[in-house]
Parts: C-alpha cells; sequence; structure tokens
C-alpha cells in the first residue's frame, strides 16, 4: 500500500507575506483559510478535520499552541485539529500528517494551516534571541542560522569553486519572481552586484543572501481522491512524500555524513519522495520546484540534493541559468523564503500552495508552461530535518 | 472506510513517573522506547518512523521542539519523526496521528513517545510560571488551572449536592491505586479526612485534590494488524478514535454550551470514538478506563462525559465504588494523573500503556479481571481539547 495518487488538494490559500504588524494570528489563518474554501468551491462546514503547523508559539506562548488557535477563531468547534511544529518544516509536515489521515480513509476533506508570527514578537524577541538568551550550550556560542549555513557557503566555494556571484545570482532570481508575486515580502529586483556588496551578515552571506524574518499564513485544503473527483477537475494529487530527520542536533560537525556540501536530511526525504511517486530522473520528471533557499547558498546544495543536478554542479545550473523562469527547471517561481519571506510554520503549505497553482496553471506572469508534475521541499534545524512532497496533474 | 482494527498495539513502555532530576529528557525517552522495543520484541531497526509528542519543550527551549530530540538519543536517523503539541491531550494526538500513517499503509511498526520534564525547569518555571509572566490576558489574572477546574468544582456540588468527600473518595481510589504501581509518582495511601482536611489551593479544591507536577515518558508501538499477527498474540487493537477541539481558548465562561458541569470536548470525542468502535452502551462495554483525572472534580464529571453514568450521578459513581479496583467498572488502575502524576506530553501514551497491559492481562496487583475491551481519556487547555482511543482485544 502506499498513499500515492489517494490524496488530492483541491484549495490553496495564502495571506500577503510580510511585516503584517496590523494582522493577528487569527487575522492570518482566517484569511489563508477563507481563500482556500473559496478557491476549493467548500463551505466551511465541509471541513471534517484540521491540521495547524506553527513553529514557535506568539507573544502570549498561546498563539499557535495548539489546536485551538485555528479551531476558535474559524470556529471549526467541534472538530479535530491537530498541531505539528517542526521547526522549518512544520508546514509540510503539517500537510504529510493530514494525508495519512485522509489516504486512511478517516476523513474526506481536511483543512491544513501554516501560520507564523516572526515580526510581531515584543517579549520574546527573534527566535535567535531566544535561544540565546535561553543559553543553549552552541547557540549561545554564536551558532545562528547564518553563522551555520554560512560554513556550507564557505565549503562549497573552496571545494567547488563557486564564487560569490553565483550565490548572488540565486537573489537575483529569487527577488525577479517575487517582484511578479503580489503577496511576496519583497518585490523589488536586485543585482549581482547589489547581492555582492551588500553588508556582511556571516561570511561569505552577505545581507541579500539572507532570507527575511517575516509574518503570514498558508492553507490548503485535502480530500480524498474519489470526493475531488466528484467535486471539481482542477485538483492535483500527492504522488510522493517523505520526510526525514538526520545529524546530531545542533551538532553538525560531529556527523560523519556531513560533508558540509549539502543535506543528507533533503537527499533521504527525496529519495523517499521519488521512490512513491515513482520518479527515476527527477531533472526530467519534475516540472516546477519550490526548495527552501534560506540562504543563496542552501538553494544551490538543494539543486544536488534533490538530484537536479551532479554534486558539485549546483553553482553552474543557477549561472546557466536553468532554474529561471524561462529555464528548463524553474525553482522558486513564488520568489522563495528569499523574497516572498520565510513565516517557519506557514512555508512549506505555501510552497505546496504555490506548485499548485503551478500545476493548474494559476501562476499568472509567474506561470511555468504545461508543469504536469512539481515539488515542494523544505529543510530546518539546520539541516538535519527535511520534507519533500510531491505533486502532480490526475 | 475506517481505522477500525487496523492498527495493533504491540508494545509499551514507560519511565518511572516523578521527580526525575537524575534524568535528562534524552533519558527518559530512551528508557521509555527501549521498553517498548523489549515488550514488542523488536530491534529498534524495526522502527520506520516515529511520532514524538512534547506539550511544552525544556529548559533550553530545544528538547521536544521538533522530532530531532526523540531521533537524536534513539538514532532514529533518516527516520522520519514527527512532533505534535496539544496541551493535556499531546500524548494521545502522537497516538492518533502515528495510527493514521500505519492505518494508510504508510508503515508497518512506528514508534510513539510521549515526554515533558515539568520539575527540571530552573529557566522558564512552571507552566503556570510561564503563563503568567508572560501575561495573558485571563491567566495573568488568576485563572490557574486549579483556579479554572476549581469552578467546575463549585458549580458541580452546588448543582447535585455532591460534597467535597465525594471529590476526595477520587482521591483516596487513585492513591490506592498508586501504591500498587511501582512507576506512580506517589505511592503513599491517603484518607477521605485527609484529603477533605488538605490546604486549600482554589476552593473546593485542596492540595489532594490536585494532580503533582511530574517528569516522565512513555513509549507505545503501533504496527499494521497483519504485521502484528505475525508478530506475536498477545497485541492489543485500536477500536476508534476521536479528538475534539470546543470552547472558546481561555474563553471557557462564554461559551453557550459550557455549563460548568462537564466538558463538551470530552462527550464529541468519545462519540467520535464510540461510534467508530460500534459502542452504544460504554457502560457496559467498556471493561477498564483511564481518565483524565487532573483534579478530583475531573474524574467524576469525566464519568458523566463518557457515559459511564448519567448527568449529576458521577459522584454517587464514586461514592459506590463503582471505579475501584474491585468495582464493575475500573478506572484509573495505573493511579492517574492524581497519583502516577502527569507529565503532560507523556499521560497519553502512558494510559494507552496502561489499558494496553490491562487488556493483555499483565496488571499484577492492580489487573482488572478479565477485560477485554477498555479506553484512555485526555482534556485539556481547559477542558477545550479532548481525546478519546478504545483499545480492545483481537
Amino acid at each position: 500500500m502506499s498513499i500515492k495518487d489517494k490524496v488530492a488538494i483541491i484549495g490553496v490559500g495564502s495571506t500577503r507575506f510580510g511585516e503584517l504588524f496590523e494582522m493577528s494570528y487569527a487575522d492570518m489563518v482566517v484569511e489563508a483559510a477563507y481563500q482556500a474554501y473559496q478557491d476549493a468551491g467548500i463551505e466551511p462546514d465541509r471541513i471534517e478535520a484540521a491540521w495547524l503547523g506553527t513553529a514557535n508559539p506568539g507573544t502570549s506562548a498561546l498563539d499557535g499552541d495548539a489546536g485551538s488557535s485555528l479551531a476558535e477563531p474559524l470556529n471549526l468547534y467541534p472538530r479535530p485539529v491537530s498541531r505539528v511544529a517542526s521547526f522549518c518544516t512544520t508546514g509540510m509536515e503539517a500537510v504529510r500528517n493530514a494525508a495519512f489521515a485522509v489516504a486512511a480513509g478517516e476523513y474526506d476533506v481536511v483543512l491544513v494551516v501554516g501560520a507564523e508570527k516572526m515580526r510581531d514578537v515584543p517579549t520574546r524577541g527573534s527566535l535567535v534571541a531566544r535561544h540565546v538568551l535561553e543559553t543553549h550550550p552552541y547557540l549561545c556560542k554564536g551558532r545562528t542560522a547564518p553563522g551555520q549555513f554560512a560554513l556550507v557557503g564557505t565549503r562549497y566555494m573552496y571545494t567547488f569553486g563557486a564564487t560569490k556571484e553565483s550565490l548572488a545570482r540565486v537573489a537575483v532570481k529569487n527577488h525577479h519572481n517575487g517582484s511578479l508575486n503580489p503577496r511576496a515580502h519583497f518585490r523589488n529586483e536586485v543585482t549581482v552586484e547589489q547581492v555582492v556588496r551588500a553588508p556582511m551578515v556571516a561570511a561569505p552571506l552577505g545581507l541579500l543572501d539572507c532570507c527575511p524574518t517575516t509574518d503570514g499564513a498558508a492553507a490548503v485544503i485535502l480530500a480524498r481522491r474519489e470526493v475531488a473527483e466528484a467535486m471539481k477537475s482542477d485538483y492535483v494529487l500527492i504522488k510522493g512524500m517523505g520526510f526525514s530527520v538526520t545529524g546530531g542536533y545542533y551538532n553538525m560537525q560531529f556527523q560523519a555524513d556531513n560533508d558540509f556540501l549539502g543535506f543528507r536530511a533533503t537527499r533521504e526525504a527525496a529519495a523517499m519522495a521519488y521512490k512513491q511517486a515513482g520518479i527515476k530522473d527527477p531533472r526530467k520528471e519534475i516540472d516546477v520546484a519550490e526548495c527552501h533557499d534560506c540562504f543563496t547558498i542552501t538553494e544551490i546544495v538543494n539543486y544536488e540534493d534533490l538530484g537536479f543536478c551532479a554534486k558539485g554542479e549546483g553553482w553552474r545550473f543557477i549561472d546557466d541559468g536553468v532554474s529561471t523562469l524561462e529555464g528548463d527547471l524553474p525553482v522558486n517561481t513564488s520568489g522563495g523564503l528569499k523574497s516572498c519571506g520565510h513565516p517557519v510554520g506557514a512555508t512549506g503549505a505555501r510552497m505546496v500552495a504555490e506548485v499548485t497553482d503551478q500545476l493548474r496553471g494559476r501562476s499568472g506572469p509567474r506561470q511555468v508552461k504545461d508543469a504536469r508534475q512539481g515539488l515542494a521541499h523544505t529543510v530546518g534545524g539546520p539541516g538535519v530535518l527535511s520534507c519533500v512532497i510531491v505533486l502532480g496533474r490526475p
């Protein structure tokens, strides 16, 4: 048995991503969910169960702590609403757990919402500040996210001869895509020169190599395939899912299988998802992808880990323009984390929504021609968890 | 379709519950998991995926934050390890989500661990202190857990004529059961007089009406029914599951459906689980139950909400001794939250382990004679979420 082709996506929605000081956590989840209801063409009452993905509960330590934070604003009472948390893979983990329940035949139509307030955190400070404050043995010694991914950047450039310009081209591409996405946090174009000359954060990563800190929510409605078929024609199917936890927990350097040139978690999760989907050559069989570009170097190693190109060839992949909107395998058509923004719990759901829209031909100026199969990918915490979901037209 | 009879429990394990200052979070999950491996008769490598339930991550804000906290100490790499969080229903929610994945045919054998460090929290303080500290609009005004459940106690006594002695009998029963359970936090017997005369916490709830703050972890191994059948004879089956989120989030008093005499979430969750399990009269069809006795009054209203007796009759149910070990429907044979302790994320998994042992005839001096069907029940946050799982012999 396998969950392949048993679960359909029938509707998606998303807030604008950005500094949403004017919206509460509840405002965000309501906007995302009602867009998804409308897209699916269903009344809210049709939802039988829901999954909420929020990585770090909000200012009161209650927003997003449990399913109640979704059930209350949407009045889902008395339905079951689960909450999952899994660092940067949170949103996709919510989709994955919901998909199991649908594939098991427990529910016909379920809602998934990923949501995170990242800017609106006066009492807690940023994730990094919180970790430092709470004196984690590694993090309090400067192992912030930029600091950790910078190690991959340095090692990658040293080993394969990539330059800061190649890294910069990821930012240029994703800002261009974001400029076409009305929901993106950043909608400005940037140049290679601007990225390379930006203030340094953690060498070799400058300010424009880093994704922003963003508020946002995204929603996905799943249905049993037979139910979806009876409702509409423009649904997409989950073809394969993979989730992997690897590496030492914040002990990246002690892992024999970590060469600082990519992430084993991504390779394992992709292998699981490809096997389930029956994909042998992702370079040819994937038409569009959203991947986890928390930093520019991350997208480059993702190309390799996801099997889009050989090890050490990721920087040529972006240099050659293969992953641009006009290229052969467009990546992060949304603008990615880099430009669309990265509200941790929302990102995975937002990616699934973007790929769904691409496969339904609804992406407007960023539409990839005749996209039939795509994938969403997140990696997190730092590089120790990864989730890959392959979607396809029926 | 339904998940009924598709998922088996083939092994369970649990640490001692108590003030485990000598054990780290990792120590706890390892002990619980290896007991479960041994009970199931499997090598750790047989586990294909895992679910971790922890409600509030630990002192460093990292222990229990994501599946990594389980994957690392157990070396589950590169397998998927999800984390769910759902206040006091966390441990059962972990079982529920894992069961969906098994029922969907995605995995044959999976591990569920619930774990919580409640005593060992120097930087954060207790849950209550944290909430007050972070100035939640209601909690900071004294709406602690005892304060909230006390409202139910007062209303219940006023409406139905129950006395503090009836509440006390719940404590007496559960301390007696705990005295027979080597893993219980409290193993001392108490008398009605001691409970009634204990220092007041929130009237009518005195110190001995309240469950303690406890460290602990519990593990459950699930397998596809066909796989379990091939492995061993003493497995139990999941007959039905229900999970419900109701009421206003910390706005209990504004809910028209809340009469302060019980919890709608429990009634809804029980209705879902009974429907799936095909149970029409739980009083006759349930032989043993673990229910959420965070306070003595909670167990009394649970009797009613779970359908063990009519509304307003719960206090007579305990007065008549129906729920004692020798009674007709023994409840909280483990000692319950009251005596066994309540490490939030662990409790639900610990309850499922206790009922599993009862159904396999492995409960030693607290064994219920010929128990064929049982249930586990949690209610949380405060009274707005509830999970019910019905287990039965094959």
